[in-house]
């Protein structure tokens, strides 16, 4: 299969733009993207240009699903994330809310790192497990046209770790077709992702993806070999924590058959939180399915 | 060694109580604790009497540090944390901020879980790892006495999962003596611990105490074999977040020869975020020590 | 001056869209405005019907003022707005947030509200002053196309009861043309817009509309008789103050010839908050003109 | 009647405390406090060392109402707050959560103003009309002692423009006696008081109290001729926005004999939003009693 090229370089989850493929349910995709810098730093002297490319995290697509409507749902499987040409990127970016903390005055460093055998060369020193994931993945709204700068119900740029190889990720459909696009792959990323800048990879990302009619998600959700999780996006983040283990109750009752003030309970005890960029407020709320497939 | 009685029961961290134990810096200490719930909740008919008991989460203590002066920390090694009557127990709580989603209607249930060979069983169906934590552990500040509620840079009922045996926490001292206090212990709990209620036991916890002369800590740290974390309170969580970040990169360059801008950068790429009981605002900021000690 | 035509309704603030009028800077224009509930509450009985129309707060435009272009801005003087058909809307939104304290059993109610000689009879016995205001108004961003539900730097649904007759709106240009829009008039309004919904009415507004180049804005400002207002959009809303504060201040730094310390401190002891809808973020610092102007 | 004496200074809201006058319901009291600066700041180049004293807004107290009991209330008329000395003080506090668009480098600044005819002498240039008002106004927990720096339920530190004279503040009775508390009396102050520090003044306060048995009040309320409101404390300021206006809901149910539906129409359209020290997160929702008195 041929891979998608990334370009013209996409920065929103439009309706509007001209499909780069339309595929049937089941199929199989190889898609390209360009890293979240629109590839300005590909060598450690090589600054950010803000004036030449404002936006972050072009995306590829839109794929369109044949027979995808509203109320349904995508369900994508990440089989696979590689690096395009062996090496990530990151810089240091405005320290924002950490200003208060640590000073205004951050040096303007990028940061090339080679990725062999599974590892990321962070530094001389230190080795960073490969850990690839997609900070972008989602299908566009009816009701306005996010930039891929915010995450939302239609996901956008989550930025959760659980958005890797090994997944599937539920996506709401808003318009006929479902309107898919990816991006932003992170070569490995932390909990909300501090400086907005983790490890920035142009990859090649393999996804299957399968139409499940009339599913009418609130958002996103994600599943793993051995996890359920339900996405929220709001802010502030308790509100997001709450609406993600809400969302995640509500979905133990339809298709689990858990009574919700039990889920409530048990997700008190085992449930785990995972958090996104932190001034998104995308989080995801998990529960382990040896819990629940009882 | 005799246990410290938990009686009577305490639900103040406060510099004014009679110490129920005074020790040299790196004495061993067993502590008993009643429940969260003072011990209304044992059989599966009881319920939750807050006319006799309007506050929880009571803790046994102070105990003094001989030696402790403002500005010196101790550091609480978690030996061990045992139930005490073999069981924990947990009711579903008001639903607060989950109301807007499930309803208000929630069951007054109890439910009663036996303690056995290192597991909870929570129902017929399903078994909990055994995974014991302090709920509450603290010292004294010297302005204000904060209740067994809320947490702060004294620690008090921080909720974190981390708090548990094979660790040690960093508390700051601010009166002489220290006034160390801890209870509220927890069989096994979520991140965010969602209904206000984890699996409560009265407990038998195992520390040795350290003095640290002039650590002059901003707010608890915890240590686990492998990871270092920094803890910080406060609401909004991602306000939360971004200062037990900035204290965790903070801790790093004052001890341990990082750069802050390079630790920044660093854990924006492999940072961990652990959330306590969500309306408090307690979060731990992880790193694992194999990136830090180089 | 031939009134807008409001129709057909638009419910983003889109680049895309195709131009109603366009304008030299200084030109007067009278516009016609749906309500926010797209009219489908005219009578008593009248229900808000989602599946008929799930969007909100209609607008109307986009205007295109010649000459205008990224970095200029658009002062929009709103000179009145007046009701179309002499009555406004209203009905009891779903409490949201407040249904932790209120229950979720709101009854569906559909008031009506005549308007006659500058009063709105909101009951046989309450009436309430007419005090006009657009909850929409904004250009159209150059990434992304924001619904009419959200604000942001563009304004769009700001929902502040200072957009009003008398006053004037800075908005940034952020596209050839600024493209501005505006609609959801309100023939009053609380702070904080509590159920979502105020007194919601078709109208006709008369603004005036000057470029002013370079103006290089990062968010709304709004300027009446006596008071200049900053305007900034975030969640939660103590960031917004601060956020708002802060660049009242440094407006007042670059125009007024304050440096921003002294104004820091001036506006401590008379700055003035005023809260848009509470779920959107929007909030505008004021200061008021006797106290700059010296 | 001889005025209360300030001294010695107390920075905590403890029922533990020795009361410093006992008194009837109805008693009127004339109490003298010192500033929240403890005096530090009297002269322009004096500046706040806080290791003498780190702790600010001393109040003056307790005062025991005879009879005073759990689930009473105190009504605190508030006739005057004059000037004990003539002049107000300020300094330009540490930017906090500003940092991010200020820069952290605020000069040391101390600034002393002359209070004369009702006029605050703000600068050379800038008068401000004197508006006094108590920042610190409270009765003492049953759990925990909350310092002089937090609100909460109790009352504490709200820093509400609309604790001034002519008004009265309804406070919970928690403790026998009530324990009552004031100061950190303000000569003007604006909304959300941006550096934390007001224009500071030693004053003396005269009140007159009643007690109202059985009022069972969550919080404060505050009543002036012609508003009704209910106070709430709560991060993130949303969160308080929407339990201020839900208290007030409720009072207005219970006391005035409004649905609470219709209210939430109501000041969803009329309701007002005062926004006291951001950090904090007292806040309180007011509507005018002309619309509720009918």
């Amino acid at each position: 299969m041929n891979p998608l090229s990334p370009l013209p370089l996409q920065y929103e989850f439009s309706r509007h733009a001209t499909p780069r493929a339309e595929i049937d349910s089941g199929a199989r995709l190889v898609i390209d993207s360009e890293d979240a810098l629109s590839g300005q730093l590909r060598k450690p002297e090589d600054r950010r240009d803000k004036k030449a490319m404002p936006w972050s995290n072009p995306v590829n697509g839109p794929i369109v699903v044949r027979g995808a409507k509203p109320g349904d749902a995508l369900a994508v499987h990440i089989e696979s994330i590689e690096p395009l040409i062996g090496q990530c990127a990151t810089y240091t970016g405005a320290p924002r809310m950490l200003t208060e903390w640590l000073g205004p005055d951050c040096p303007p460093g990028t940061r090339i790192c080679p990725i062999r055998d599974g590892v990321i060369e962070w530094s001389d020193k230190v080795s960073i497990p490969y850990a690839p994931m997609l900070g972008c993945l989602g299908t566009a709204p009816d009701w306005g046209v996010p930039s891929t700068g915010p995450a939302g119900n239609h996901g956008g740029n989550l930025d959760l770790i659980e958005v890797c190889p090994g997944n599937t990720v539920y996506l709401p459909v808003f318009v006929p077709g479902g309107y898919l696009y990816l991006g932003d792959a992170h070569a490995a990323q932390g909990h909300g992702e501090l400086s907005a800048t983790a490890l920035e990879m142009p990859a090649r990302t393999t996804i299957r993806v399968d139409l499940i009619p009339g599913a009418n998600l609130p958002s996103p959700r994600i599943e793993s070999p051995t996890e359920l999780m339900a996405v929220a996006v709001a802010l502030p983040l308790e509100r997001a924590i709450v609406e993600s283990y809400a969302k995640l109750i509500l979905w133990l009752e339809a298709d689990y058959g858990w009574n919700r003030w039990e889920s409530y309970d048990l997700l008190t005890q085992v449930g785990q939180i995972s958090i996104g960029y932190y001034t998104t407020g995308a989080v995801a709320a998990k529960v382990a399915k040896k819990y629940i497939l009882r």
